[in-house]
């Protein structure tokens, strides 16, 4: 029995980590008829057809003739351009969405330059530190997170089928407002990130790499996010300064209190601080993480 | 073809993730006749014998007569007492070991102790966040590291007795002095301990456990260890509460750095921080971490 794939022609745009499993993902699960990578350096591009992620590649926005979906995979800062682009060379009509972390006031510009396309925001919430089409997983979505930040004129069937892909993908899906979106990812992505950045690179001001032979996995876990793409992530935080910079202090207010108490050496007080922290931590545990 | 294990009879000295653990491995791979718990509730103690895990416990130290090996595997605080106990009960000779993440000066008192025993200090770095018996994994010591400890005037056939034993667990076994194991695992380990545990008392305040039904591995990867039990880690780090202090300082100084990037909102130069950062994790790792 054959089934019609839900879409005939997917266009993405960046073909990284993101875009590479998504390429895998959508063939993996027949979602896709023909899928195309749009970029910028077709000799890096090239090697994704023989590795059976994209049956084409281009380099040019006509690629998007015919598409039915395209998805932005680039850093946030491409897509005004790229959506411009895509206004002249896509169907009116054809949905767009994105994997952008950063949102709040970018979805309007994002919406405006998309024109007569349906564009939807969406943030899913997978990734990893390694980087690359290379480094693409077919799994990578499943049972993941993927926040989708629609503003109020967005249209209503366009949510729908982007949320449908993504669900199909494994992802559990939720709407918010673009604002919403970033408090809530500030906190539980970008200021974890952030903290594993400044930890690694304390660490190196005090030891070797040599001394690292003997990490466990408390080193390598909580550092892990720190071997991430330093551009995208420069990119992510300077997204929201402001709120980064509040919440890092928070950090450093709560490391000089361990100080505090390790100094005055009173384990009750020592160890009350301490189980805070891991209550928290528990407390935002789910099944099977 | 039976072969004679290697210790005939075992005594472990608290029966908690690393002992239950340390037990279940011990039987799988045949090295020890008879495993024997001790402990000091009967009540706790109890269930471990039809879970499989010991042949018999006791809160009596009259349990380690007769032992070839004990193994410390309760709080650093109570080995002193405990060591005081066994040279009282367990055969002159008797090798045993421990499983502290402190040693310095602590492996001296120890020794002392351990009277007419054989004591050769160990810390096999393989543990996690979850704790108690219940948890324990016969795999847990495989492919970790353990750092011994031994002072000049410990006997070197129970290092080489001791040291096999790891191996045979499955650990990459090395020794150095307890000075430099602390300067080591203060920074591989507990320090990476300090910064999640701050990093979840900080993330208390800005917001919700509901939020992190949206987080992803990044924040569960980097706050992993916060769910530490806070009485073990109470103790670790006022173990050497002074360095501590000083590396704690340190990851202050980076977040601040980091801070003072984003109030400039210099792309170039929060990139070159970040890629410092990112450089040195990825120095870190290992094949297969």
């Amino acid at each position: 029995m054959s089934v019609r794939p839900r879409f005939q022609r997917v266009v993405i745009a960046g073909l990284g980590l993101l875009g590479g499993s998504l390429a895998l993902a959508l063939k993996q699960r027949s979602l896709a008829g023909r899928v195309v990578a749009w970029g910028r350096d077709l000799s890096r591009l090239r090697p994704a057809v023989p590795a059976g992620l994209v049956d084409e590649v281009s380099v040019d926005v006509s690629a998007a003739r015919g598409a039915d979906l395209v998805v932005l995979c680039a850093t946030a800062a491409q897509y005004e351009q790229q959506l411009r682009q895509l206004a002249g060379a896509a169907p009116a009509g054809c949905l767009v969405t994105d994997v952008a972390s950063v949102k709040g006031a970018s979805v309007a510009r994002w919406h405006k330059a998309a024109g007569p396309l349906r564009f939807v925001a969406s943030h899913p919430m997978a990734g990893g530190e390694k980087t690359g089409w290379r480094n693409a997983k077919a799994g990578l979505f499943e049972g993941a997170a993927c926040l989708m930040t629609p503003l109020p004129r967005t249209d209503r069937s366009a949510v729908l089928a982007v949320g449908t892909l993504w669900q199909d993908l494994g992802m559990d899906v939720a709407l918010c407002s673009p604002e919403e979106h970033d408090r809530l990812v500030g906190l539980v992505s970008h200021l974890p990130h952030a903290a594993a950045f400044a930890l690694a690179a304390a660490t190196a001001r005090l030891g070797s790499s040599e001394d690292f032979q003997w990490a466990g996995k408390g080193w390598f876990d909580t550092t892990r996010v720190a071997a991430s793409d330093p551009s995208l992530w420069a990119g992510i935080f300077l997204h929201h300064p402001r709120r980064m910079e509040r919440s890092l202090a928070l950090v450093e207010a709560e490391l000089g209190r361990l100080r505090a108490l390790l100094k005055a050496g009173k384990r009750p007080a020592l160890e009350a601080w301490l189980e805070r922290a891991a209550a928290f931590r528990r407390s935002t545990e789910k099944g099977g993480k």
